[in-house]
């Protein structure tokens, strides 16, 4: 279903020489870096630790489908905030919109990435779709 | 415009422990480092290198879009095909369709990921568009 | 000349998906870019930014010799610790040891990796040693 | 035991935006990466695909020590080969010497970076060491 405005999980990172190219800006393959960390740390505020679903039930979340618009590069020594935002539920798949915005002292913060990630619940092993566990989808909505 | 079915260019590449995850497969962004490795490629077949591009003019491809689907997880060890095919070109832009497939011995390749990379040109530096110099035009199509 | 034993510089991270492999533990180059954000964020608190040093100046410091030896894998979810000790200075280098240690809840961290990391300070461009700036020796020792 | 000086396995890669960092220069864990594709290409070679170790055996290698010296900076679109010595075989350990050479078309070579990695061999799961099955050891010697 289709989620209302959902109230939005940020997280703040540092950009490192990791990072950059030789173009001086972030690769564009770390953003869905940046966008994963930022899940990953959601999940935890919700009491999940993505190691412990992989032990104890076998399950994880894998992107099934991505889509990025870059619109700011990114520089070294850039402080970033990045957002995590539930936009759908379904049965075994979770929609959330994320976004990359250069933290700038004076507040203007500036949009340098955003985009939509799809996620499957599935059986580890197998990659086979699972029902995402009721308790998870209580506690993400 | 739109082109017609574009001659598709292929770039076969190994998965190695880098480039997978404590899941046990390609970790999803790695997947847009194959593609830029393809399009590196495809474009050096043209007859330019990125590096030549950016200190002989000051010009450079960035991608502006980038979407992608999972189909299956790639393993170690994996070799995988992945393919470029100018779908779209613009003044200042170039749309790739891209695709990553596992090569299998007897021939049954298998569909891992497929995208559509939105490609601008740009003047490093102010990464503000800039239309693509004729003869790359020329040489690509 | 050899230091007195250094204050030690420490910076927390947490292991995520990106840094893991296919064996389920952080793959071994990735523990060269724990070093380097903690490299980074120590010349941080010293008062430089690494991109200021690079546009205001055209210096950087580049590494010049790595040693490390992993002492235990490191896991997805780890929280490490990872440290920074100045333990040599030269005209033109820098020799610093670097622990990374997993953070136990019950306090008693286990050590990771440790290394020694020669890093050299030369004119951008040309990658020719150049002086360590006087102001920079001397905020750092 | 300490090996007769041991024909050396080479494997040429390319430089892409990937191995890169804003300071135009391949990062320097980065060439930790290369070492690590040659060294599976080199078992390869031997015939042993490091997956089919793990299935199979549940025995892996992982890097315990590694020590490089970075001689000369990579750029973008060098070719780089990469060689692979072994220098000593142990009961559950082997030393490889490793180097990184820019591919100059005349034909004379620089040394970008050498080092040595250490190697154990282990349980997988509980990375206990443990003794390099024979018929490996047989392989690669």
């Amino acid at each position: 279903m289709t989620l209302a405005p959902a109230p939005v999980f940020r997280m703040a990172l540092r950009v490192y020489w990791e990072d950059t190219d030789a173009a001086g800006i972030v690769f564009y393959a770390n953003f869905l870096k940046f966008f994963e960390r930022a899940r990953t740390e959601w999940l935890r505020t919700k009491g999940y630790s993505q190691e412990q679903l992989r032990t104890e039930r076998g399950t994880g979340f894998i992107v099934t489908d991505a889509s990025i618009s870059y619109r700011r590069p990114a520089r070294l020594d850039d402080l970033i905030d990045v957002t995590v935002a539930l936009t759908r539920v379904g049965q075994a798949s979770l929609q959330i919109a994320q976004q990359a915005l250069r933290i700038v002292p004076d507040g203007t913060n500036e949009l340098l990435a955003d985009g939509t990630i799809r996620i499957g619940c599935v059986e580890l092993g197998t990659y086979r779709p699972r029902r995402i566990p009721t308790e998870i989808l209580q506690s993400i909505q």
